[in-house]
Parts: structure tokens; sequence; C-alpha cells
């Protein structure tokens, strides 16, 4: 499993996006194609997230169980591992102990 | 007053970097020269720095309370209002209510 350790070439916003009282944290990127991704962190909790476009989110530290709406199974996730979440959906995401680092990936 | 809302044409590495347990959250980014930098975003806090290189600390959102070492007045820092702090020293900063986003600058 390779990790996404960087990427180059991109425009970052200096502010950050900032979630849950600052359990989640990302800076939004956009790529020289014009992509749009975030990079983030979820530092321990449990909160569910609401999607409006599709994203995969790809762990590159940590890890994380997660259960898609609809969905009766958690599964864990950690560095180098991806998982896919519906637009117009929702997730639950559990961090313990170390934070889960991400990239966001939409569309 | 201006605010540096991006940086164009820079690396961004993509776990994060979390201090004081997730109260200060940063991104590092490279710039195309070469320049290191950080974005990052302190939480309502009262928290302790310490330096190695010396720091520029320009405010790019919210605002913080600074004491520098060995100093004992408290002067606050804005958006668009920058901090310097020396090399191997350390500076207290508080941050109420919201977030204070920043962008470090080395050397």
């Amino acid at each position: 499993m390779s990790v996404t350790e960087k990427f180059d070439g991109v425009a970052v916003t200096t502010k950050a996006n900032v979630y849950f009282d600052g359990k989640c944290v990302s800076h939004s990127i956009v790529l020289a194609d014009g992509t749009r991704k975030s990079v983030g962190v979820i530092l321990p909790a449990s909160l569910t997230f609401n999607t409006g476009a599709p994203e995969i989110m790809e762990g590159v530290g940590g890890n994380c169980r997660v259960r898609l709406k609809g969905e009766s199974a958690w599964k864990t996730y950690g560095a180098g591992e991806s998982f896919a979440v519906p637009g117009n959906s929702a997730f639950d995401i559990e961090v313990a102990d170390e934070p889960y680092h991400y990239v966001c990936h939409f569309g």
C-alpha cells in the first residue's frame, strides 16, 4: 500500500477548514490541472460527516473505523487505504488514540 | 493590511503537524524556490511555543494575544498582521473564541 506523502505544484489556501470544534482540520488544495482536494486530520473523536459531492478518503497516517450511511458494519482503514463515500450521503467515523491523517478526493 | 489567501506552485506534505493534542494543526509547504513555510491554525487555548529557527507568524484569520519570552506585555495580532519571534526563544499565545489562522515563515 503506497501512501501519498506530498502533492507538488499545487495552490494551497492559507486559512484552514475547521469542523466539529477543531476535531477535524483541513487545508484546501488545487492541483495544476484544476482538481480540488483537501489534506486534513481528524483527532480522536466520533463524528458524522455529510457529503455533497462523492468523496474518496485516502488515509496517509493513523487509522479510523468507518460506517457508511445505510450500512451496519464498521470497517477499519489505515494509511495507504481508501474508502469511497457516495454524494449526498453520510458516514460515521471513529478515531482513537492517534490522529487520522487523510487526503480527501472529490467527485 | 493585506492577507495572504493562498500560495501557488507549492509542494504540500499530506500528513499534518499536530501539536498540543490538536490545539495547533499545521501543514508544511515548500515554495518553488525551496522556501519552507507552514500553514496552520490554533484553536482556542493558551499555549507556549518554543522556536528553533526564527519565525515570522503572519495572521490570516482570527486573532491572538502574544507575549514574547522575556517581555511582560501582551500584544494582539489579527489577520494581515505579523509578529517576529527570535530563534531559540519562546512565546506565549492565547486564542479565544475563534480559531487563529496563520502562515509561519521560517528563518
